[in-house]
């Protein structure tokens, strides 16, 4: 038997120096099936194969089946990582410019982007950072900011480049040319319910995060109700994958594991996220949830890029409107206006989710708080939800809830998402753990 | 949480009715690959899409690695067989005439179906037997039954239920308007490494068996290291299901598990198989092996046909030359003829293995043999591979453990699927287990 097992890992390797075909592919998802990590250049000729149409999606999505059934290896992770990295193009910052980026799992009302990337410019780092769409019932950092009129996010690699050197940070959209392979597998994963996979998801995140050129990431890991990860030791095993898995590329990486059982901050959609983070930013509502996280991860940003006392110098950026500055600097760069910004409002109209007793908020549902703002904002980019309340607070019985806004806002579809109960919960820590 | 579930499966139903889109397809993954088995309509409404186009080879890839990873029940095997069923065109034998039927799981020198078919029907049931190719190292019964000049095994629907009726028997190709569900489904599970499901193998065989029109099947589970089952209880446990599956669609059916850890008979190949059958059939060399196996196999199908004293029965029709008669009359229904059958001969080109020391036989690698004769017969249908020795044997140095027959035949190539050890191994049974 052993004997013909060598045989057999024999050919596989002599078929990925030339071609990897259907046979040696269906050898690599039988070997992953039955429980036996693939070699790096397995994986690395397998995606070069399915980039270049040597095999198809058949065969890919019943690997990806059986990867997320016996897992990946932090290797397996590493060398799926670098063949999608290798796909298509990547961005490279001039030498000696030490860039940091930071990334969100994906979560409901998550600002924290729109805020922590000028803060931490404002204090000297430089950020360069790509960004995805909404997906599901999670929000988008480029949908919220092509809200803004005027704005662009899709940047040139020179441009973006350039945006960085002299604004100090740009949020720009992941072009077509980089990671190729990792649209391809995503919409695949997503089609075969194969994205809850570690591996998979390790190597999609930082392979993007490669490929956009940063030297050091952070990475929020959400976890909740609201989050693709429910479990927070779950979470915690992904956040240490992706430290690890980015050291395997050569750039520093923390992680934070936190909250998403709530909506982060009290806006969800699109555009009214911009209009919370503006106010946020220029200090008109300054919500203790969001300030802590953001500073949190801001800090971790800093600390990355060499900046001493980063914790007390992103709290002075944000205190003297230093980082709201750098926000408009932003936006100006990439084809927006201070003016634009400004004259953002929230839909006049309105209807508001009243309390049908009194007790404490026991649960808000951020996943259906994310599916209605998403419904509620498609062809009405200010519309979407406000909630006038925190899980823990204690209301009365007609206090308000939340509010909708816009011409579909309904508050019979609000209600739903609020329990209400006589004790008073137990507070849920905002981070949960962090990885360096 | 439970109202959530709910809704999903409510929402699963209404799609069945209607169309089963990848959406809905999304959620069976999702749902089969999380443990739950899908509901007889969902696997129905599934293949009925498959079969249309509605979804594709990618989603279907990646259900079938989870079927293999969670396992089906019987219901879930029930319902793909009647799906599989469904897809295409059926075999009706007239009303009143019962028709019995035998299945391999597939062995190497495995000429049970040569020789039982027209055994049983020489006992006076009729056997209506649809049949496949060689597959991987393991034989096919239509392949074997070609090389005899001027036979036909492609034979219409009419021709079949005719020959059945005024023969006795027939051996047939399964025609491609029978079960093309089964064809895409194992073609795709044959390059998705997802062959090894114990549901998906149960709906492929009985589903073909139930196409075929018989109204009793005896199926031959081989089990061994050149079967696709290695292990005795998990071919137990598949016996069980056929058996079972095939009680839901109105069959009466019996399992036998038997021995595939060395060639069935010794002749492996695709026309030597046939000289061995023949001649087996004739009384010239009558193993004791594949004897006990006919013996086995045809009284189960005539105890299911209502024969009485059908090992008996069965005995004296091996014995007195009507089975082999019976075999000529098949052959010749079917456009081949006793001339044809009898002057067929082995190459005279021949090699032989010879023991390289004394000892006992441990082992006869009946995989390696199969992929050899494969090999050998590919443009030469006579040449393969007969076999001098069993396992058990004691053999002096020098002494032929088999013989190579063709051009291409080579000792060398043979020699290595021969295990000589000092001590006598213990026997195998041949029959494991009888699941009725």
């Amino acid at each position: 038997m052993i004997g013909g097992l060598r045989l057999a890992e024999r050919e596989i390797h002599a078929l990925d120096m030339e071609q990897f075909d259907e046979t040696a592919m269906r050898r690599a998802i039988e070997r992953k099936r039955d429980g036996a990590p693939l070699e790096p250049q397995t994986w690395e000729a397998m995606m070069r194969s399915y980039v270049g149409g040597g095999i198809g999606d058949a065969q890919m999505g019943a690997l990806l089946m059986a990867a997320l059934w016996r897992g990946m290896t932090i290797d397996e992770s590493a060398a799926l990582t670098k063949a999608i990295v290798e796909s298509g193009e990547t961005v490279e910052f001039p030498a000696g410019m030490f860039v940091v980026d930071k990334h969100s799992s994906g979560g409901v009302s998550d600002i924290v982007s729109l805020v922590a990337v000028p803060l931490v410019a404002a204090c000297g780092a430089r950020v360069g950072k790509l960004s995805g769409r909404a997906l599901g019932h999670t929000g988008g950092t480029i949908d919220k900011l092509e809200t803004i009129a005027g704005l662009r996010t899709a940047l040139s690699r020179d441009e973006f480049v350039a945006q960085v050197e002299r604004v100090g940070c740009a949020i720009a959209a992941q072009s077509q040319h980089l990671v190729p392979a990792d649209k391809r597998l995503y919409a695949l994963r997503d089609r075969t319910g194969t994205v809850p996979c570690a591996g998979l998801i390790v190597a999609s995140i930082v392979s993007k995060k490669v490929a956009g050129g940063a030297q050091a990431f952070v990475f929020d890991v959400k976890c909740g109700g609201a989050a693709f990860i429910h479990d927070s030791n779950e979470a915690e095993l992904l956040a240490r994958e992706l430290v690890s898995v980015a050291g395997r590329f050569g750039r520093s990486a923390r992680a934070l594991v936190t909250d998403m059982n709530e909506p982060l901050g009290h806006a969800v959609g699109t555009g009214i996220e911009i209009v919370e983070a503006r106010d946020f930013l220029r200090g008109e509502v300054r919500d203790a949830r969001v300030r802590t996280l953001v500073l949190r991860i801001a800090s971790e940003m800093l600390e990355l890029a060499g900046i001493a006392s980063a914790y007390d110098a992103a709290a002075a950026a944000l205190g003297d409107g230093a980082a709201y500055e750098r926000f408009i600097a932003m936006i100006e760069a990439q084809g927006g206006s201070r003016a634009a910004l400004e004259r953002m409002q929230l839909p006049s109209r309105t209807e508001a989710a009243v309390a049908p007793r009194s007790g404490y908020v026991a649960a808000i549902d951020a996943t259906a708080f994310g599916n209605i703002a998403r419904a509620w904002s498609e062809h009405e980019p200010m519309a979407g939800i406000v909630t006038a309340v925190r899980v823990g607070d204690r209301v009365e019985r007609g206090a308000p809830l939340a509010h909708g806004y816009g011409a579909k806002a309904s508050a019979s579809a609000l209600l739903p998402a609020f329990a209400i109960i006589d004790e008073k919960p137990e507070p849920r820590p905002l981070v949960y753990s962090r990885i360096s």
